[in-house]
């Protein structure tokens, strides 16, 4: 063990263990994470130790194999529910954790599954998930195509009723289109080289020739038996990407495929054998439960935000306690974690991360609660899944950014050994990099958030708040009222700057006032709508991430409050969303010396608040990202490994590589004849070109 | 041509042509570039369609191969200086760019050849320059070690001398060694597989056992006959990076490789026979050339930023008038350029990569001029080169940072097809990152710009300031008076949002202020100097963007200014330059209200005034890209084609992935386990694990 990082884990104030107890909620699931984690890092199937050496389709193959041995070994070891399923158990995401890579298959269960689940009817449901449960049916989510991303609306492919005379199959058929270069399907995991089936969103025209618009229709791709292309499909990969290399995202073009009529998802719709289209009776219950279902991809965008977040911040952490530069007075060359900017760099990103955490866990319960009440038939309001839509948009916006531009950032503050691919962060970050873009960009997003919002507003300036009740934003209610009633909110003269309930106030009215500035926008220009949203875009967007930060710091704060932890962790928790907050007040300090909230007086201590809760942080600086416990195959950094000994990494990392297999390096063949054979040599003058 | 594009340049307000002759410096040079562009795009050695799917080893061979190639057309159409040497002349620098791939010889140019240059005395250079010129002595440049980056006093390698009789070498000779894992030479280019010869940063230990500090000593590593390794040497490449990953950045180790005394590079100090160290008396003229020698990497590296910046631009911008995305209210899919937010993103940008051209043809051209003083004999103060330093620094640290994470939220603009390969954004992002690292982080360069600025800050206290009269520091002046003095500097209420002379004093006066923030700071608590001076990095990084926004506010504005251009051109970059300006305030708004310089009144008019300018520039952002004229050889992205055919361009490159090259895909072998032989089928419970 490295002096240094010994050193620093002594000097923490609190129980790693006891956080780390607390994260995994509970000591006996650290456990079972634990053995199952050593049970993958045993296996040599599952090593990752030449993932950067290989080439791309290297790549790919090898994450198919281990996730066939993945299954085998779920199979053997009875890790699936009691149907056989093995989505559905608490152990199958602990083992993708645990195995560090990411797995081509992935679609099947994130989005294809689910679909089915959420979208076919019963009979639909039977026939098909035993086939998904055996790995039988591989399928994927075939919505976004080449020229249309998420405005759905526009999507292009088209599904055409054919009655059995028309198109020969018993019981009536669709033929599904790409009728342009445009409307390929592009994009979708698992679609490229894997997926056998795809459940395709098409346009739906009924046998009387009536565009319905998008549906689900479920379009075998390829044989079962051998995997050989059915007739018309054409798929393929897309290409290598900046990151998330392993899976084959693909392409998709149909040449009038003909599918039988029962492959449309039923549930909320049908067609019978005449092709008469009907909207079915459903409960409005069964109707939000599907809704939910998709808000659910982006809590859990949340919550691996914290995650990923977490494991760049150990990676530099740990790092930045054996690295040293520059000297003290006395002559002794320092560990790089004791300079201010970069314990600002690193700890506001801890911070960042530990928040997060918090609300990914309070957004997943917020969902599986209402979830429940529907499924017991208690009534659930459209304000509340709104509202949960408003609040899932803004922090998947702003958790995502913060997530990316942190890591990439953490990556930088390792200097030029965070550049290496032996450090385990380009694959993080690059990879995390689909994140602010998928599940709705990061910057389309405030505008669904302001579009549930402005009507909280409105009802404030209408004195008409009870249906927000149990909304999260009916938390702005108390400043919202405040400032529509034209009185103004400051910041007391004589606060303390580590006072949680002041920043609580502080973040609250910040978001409060970019509400309104965008409603007053709105209302002034009401007769120019279009061009007046169009202007306000850019408000919107910092009031959706004033929203977002918002609610960070209310979870951060409520979930300290109802934890059972002890008062060591519950101190250094504190003082990690004191510096969340102080943190995000001084990036964006504008907005509350604009309107007077904050004097300068305020700003200044805010200043010197930093950097004392930066000493504070100091000491349990590495405790805090050991507690988050990634262990090192996890990691896969030659920098962040536990042991510090990380010199001896890195040298061996970079003796693994191909080009020093042999020596001398394959360039030569080339290089030589400038070298040898002269072709640089210079031989007098010549007429130029 | 995609007709949206041929709308977008109809509606130009400016010469395009008249635009790209002005930033290339005159209509013959572009006409020269085109050509030899136009040379290199149609030879087939330099293609680089397949660059994408190639493994790292192979795109490291290919570009050797190129490079070699290069050269011998090189030799051919005479394109070198009157000696032979082809670093020197102005083509060379164009066929780079030209051929739009990274050399793993550059550090033979970039570093090499300069360091001989500017530390061997002249009979050195003369024996080893014709090398060089020749390609038989290809080098790289040895300064960091696994366990030190820009700490050079912390740098462990040591060149020991030895006698004749010590070391059996006639007229003594040196030992060169690493006595640690963490001496061993990492990273420097070139150096792994490529370079025969290291100019290597050792510290010397003279004949008296006297440690000298660290000096350069010229170590052959491999044979120049056959590339065989030398006795003692241990080379290979450090592992592929995040991106850069044609160059062949290596590792070195030396165990006691004897090399002649007289490689030691003796300009300014050298060793006798008897192992006597001498300094050399050189005029102060000499060394400080040499100073500025390094400060010319920096001037290029701004330059390249404004450069890459363009590149970005000019794919984010022509995507976003081809991608349609959301309705407009007559039901007609938009462009997303028509977007406030996507016009804030890519023309913030736009003005950033103009900007950058000014300053850095301003800082290149400075840095000749106080050359061609110095090889002239006049005087040049030590002022005067501290503030070139200062200068360089800053504008290092701040004009990397933003091309950095500019390049990145462009990519990010592109939405999900910006994740791909294809459009040229991944690698243009990823191999432009070691640039905030490279030459000074980033984040420890402020601390030099400080250490000048405060000198500056301390003259005008003291009244002292005609030492500086010629300083880019002298322009802060007027501010740091008034600061000084007590009093305040505010705004005019009655400003116009437009007026480029009010942008340039918000700027001026917040440099100022920021400056002696940390100067008070500093003062304040001298007694704690170690303690005070870490408490001020944070404060120390924002005073130097702060001092670098204002350089390049400022040579913007005279480099408008003192150009050519007629009105028409010259109305479209005083925009830009405005926009430049108002973006940067709205960024830091906080700053400018903290101490009351702007008024709330005023930052609503700067958020008004920036939806103006977008929609002033609006006609103009595709001509603006355009007139950097970069070539679709050059810009290798599917998106950015100056066509406009994006989507069969996007659809051809998923096409050629090698995972496509047969159905059924590679991953199947692995697959059909799952599918076929059941491993994934459920065969009823299982005890658990």
């Amino acid at each position: 063990m490295n002096a240094d990082l010994q050193k620093e884990r002594a000097q923490a104030t609190f129980s790693v263990e006891a956080m780390t107890h607390f994260l995994d909620g509970g000591a006996s699931k650290t456990a079972r994470r634990r053995a199952l984690e050593a049970l993958i890092a045993a296996d040599p199937i599952f090593n990752n130790d030449d993932n950067p050496y290989m080439h791309r389709t290297e790549r790919h193959v090898r994450a198919v194999q281990k996730f066939v041995h993945l299954i085998r070994l779920c199979r053997a070891w009875g890790i699936h529910g009691k149907d056989g399923e093995i989505v559905l158990d608490d152990d199958f995401p602990t083992l993708l954790a645990a195995v560090a890579d990411d797995f081509p298959t992935s679609l099947h269960w994130v989005m294809f599954v689910p679909n089915l689940m959420s979208l076919c009817d019963e009979e639909q449901q039977q026939e098909w998930l035993p086939l998904c449960r055996d790995w039988k049916m591989i399928g994927c989510y075939a919505q976004t195509e080449l020229g249309h991303g998420s405005n759905v609306r526009a999507l292009e492919t088209t599904a055409t009723f054919q009655s059995e005379s028309e198109g020969g199959m018993p019981g009536g058929s669709w033929i599904i289109h790409s009728p342009t270069i445009t409307s390929a399907k592009f994009w979708p995991g698992t679609l490229g080289r894997t997926a056998n089936h795809a459940m395709v969103i098409a346009r739906l025209v009924d046998g009387q020739g009536i565009d319905r618009g998008i549906h689900n229709f479920l379009v075998p791709l390829r044989s079962m038996e051998d995997h050989s292309l059915l007739k018309g499909v054409e798929t393929g990969d897309i290409g290598p990407k900046i990151g998330y290399n392993t899976m084959d995202n693909g392409y998709c073009r149909f040449d009038h495929v003909q599918i039988p009529r029962r492959n449309m998802a039923m549930r909320f719709a049908s067609v019978d054998e005449t092709g008469h289209y009907t909207k079915k009776q459903v409960s409005e219950a069964t109707s939000k439960i599907a809704y939910i279902t998709m808000m659910q991809v982006r809590a859990y965008i949340v919550n691996e935000a914290g995650k990923h977040l977490a494991q760049a911040c150990t990676i530099a952490t740990r790092y930045s306690a054996v690295r040293r530069q520059g000297y003290s007075s006395a002559g002794e060359e320092l560990p790089i974690l004791e300079y201010k900017q970069q314990q600002y760099r690193l700890f506001s990103m801890i911070a960042c991360s530990y928040g997060f955490f918090f609300t990914g866990k309070q957004l997943l319960h917020h969902l599986q609660d209402i979830q429940q009440k529907l499924v017991h038939h208690q009534s659930v309001t459209k304000q509340i899944v709104a509202d949960l839509h408003a609040s899932s948009s803004a922090l998947k916006s702003f958790t995502t950014m913060i997530a990316a531009n942190g890591m990439e950032d953490l990556r930088k503050a390792c200097g030029g050994h965070g550049f290496l691919q032996s450090s385990g962060l380009p694959e993080l970050v690059t990879t995390y990099l689909q994140n602010p873009t998928v599940e709705g960009d990061n910057h389309m997003l405030p505008q669904q958030v302001l579009k549930v919002l402005l009507k909280v507003v409105q009802a404030v300036s209408e004195g008409n708040v009870a249906a927000y009740a149990a909304c999260d934003a009916y938390d702005l209610v108390p400043s919202l009222q405040v400032l529509l009633s034209g009185e103004k909110e400051t910041c007391p003269a004589s606060w303390h700057v580590d006072d949680l309930d002041v920043h609580y106030h502080a973040f609250r009215h910040r978001a409060a006032a970019l509400l309104i500035r965008v409603a007053g926008h709105l209302q002034e220009h009401s007769d120019q709508m279009e061009q007046a949203w169009n202007d306000a875009l850019l408000d919107m967007a910092k009031a959706s991430a004033a929203y977002a930060q918002f609610l960070l710091l209310r979870n951060f704060l409520q979930g300290i409050e109802s934890s059972s932890l002890g008062p060591a962790e519950t101190a250094v928790l504190k003082d990690l969303s004191r510096l969340f907050a102080l943190y995000w007040m001084e990036q964006n300090m504008g907005d509350w010396l604009e309107d007077g909230y904050f004097t300068a007086e305020h700003v200044q201590q805010i200043r010197t608040g930093v950097l004392q809760l930066l000493g504070k942080i100091r000491p349990n600086a590495v405790a805090l990202v050991d507690a988050r416990d990634i262990s090192d195959f996890r990691l896969k950094s030659a920098l962040g490994r536990y042991d510090g000994n990380v010199y001896p990494a890195i040298m061996e990392a970079a003796r693994r590589d191909p080009l020093n297999q042999h020596d001398i390096g394959p360039g030569y063949e080339h290089l030589k004849k400038l070298i040898v054979d002269g072709v640089g040599a210079y031989r007098g003058p010549t007429s130029r070109l």
